[in-house]
């Protein structure tokens, strides 16, 4: 077995052209008032390996142009559309308004699973919140529905840029199987 | 829909105590050469979180007791077992010889996803490597296998941290879902 090079692997992956005009994943990820530049950077990288649709920065989000979070990204803000919006909550209304499926990824008195995602889910928009205080809880109130990663062990939550990372290849997997684009 | 409060989270979750004790999931991340101390931390978080069953730092992979990463993993470096060993193709030979399957999270000529894990495939090992080199060729060739995370887009990997969330929640599903443990 042998690891591919970078040479190798380069031409199995889209050009930065064909990424921002190939039929994208129908995922929009949705970060409010996310405090780390680094993360925000992680979450760009995540969305442009997912193919997502659109990363929305809400809030007090730091968004590009940064210094810091492109250097997390490593080019991903360029491969990847995104754009700032203030106000979450409009946002979310009119992504509900257009037939998006809004989940907050928290924990909730819902307690569906992330990994119960269906083809009636999609198109659908992921809320991530703040590190340490998680979605506010007017914006839990106005999605469809929260979906939360399990915890199996001692602590609340993940990083946030992992959390996103789980949700996004699983929201990937659950559109690619139940859409048959496999 | 109402967001759960940390009081309403606590007695869900395990104390340190019953987490060290636990029945913890038969999967080991193994970290070698990783540079950041805040991608270890983040990654002490997820296998809290996974209930992974150990974690083994290997190389120049930094290891607590170090401020950031205790900072980063919020509690977790006293809630995951771990250790440190410098040759991981030493750990990696003991491993199998205990009856270890060991794989590497890496891009290679297998092209085996990530979500094709099987009962056979436990107790598992995953080795997540360097940020910017991955994994050494000659630990890859130490392994029994690799496994990739599909990259849709432009770029070739995603953040180390990211990568071992996604790798670890798919093998604790696998697992739980191949041993009926649910």
């Amino acid at each position: 077995m042998k690891k591919l090079s970078h040479a190798e692997i380069l031409p199995l992956r889209l050009t930065p052209e064909a990424a921002l005009e190939n039929n994208r994943h129908p995922i929009i990820l949705l970060l409010d008032n996310i405090r780390s530049l680094y993360n925000v950077g992680s979450i760009f990288r995540t969305a442009d390996s997912a193919l997502v649709a659109q990363i929305i920065l809400c809030g007090y989000t730091p968004h590009p142009p940064r210094i810091e979070i492109e250097k997390t990204a490593l080019g991903a803000v360029d491969t990847v559309p995104w754009r700032y919006e203030k106000d979450a909550a409009s946002v979310i209304r009119e992504l509900q308004a257009d037939g998006w499926k809004v989940f907050a990824v928290e924990i909730t008195d819902s307690g569906r699973q992330y990994d119960s995602l269906e083809y009636s889910d999609f198109p659908a928009v992921f809320v991530l919140g703040n590190e340490l205080v998680g979605i506010d809880q007017t914006i839990v109130a106005a999605t469809d529905g929260a979906i939360e990663i399990p915890m199996y062990g001692v602590k609340h939550s993940l990083n946030v840029s992992v959390a996103a990372g789980i949700v996004a290849f699983e929201a990937v997997k659950a559109w690619r199987r139940s859409s048959q684009k496999d």
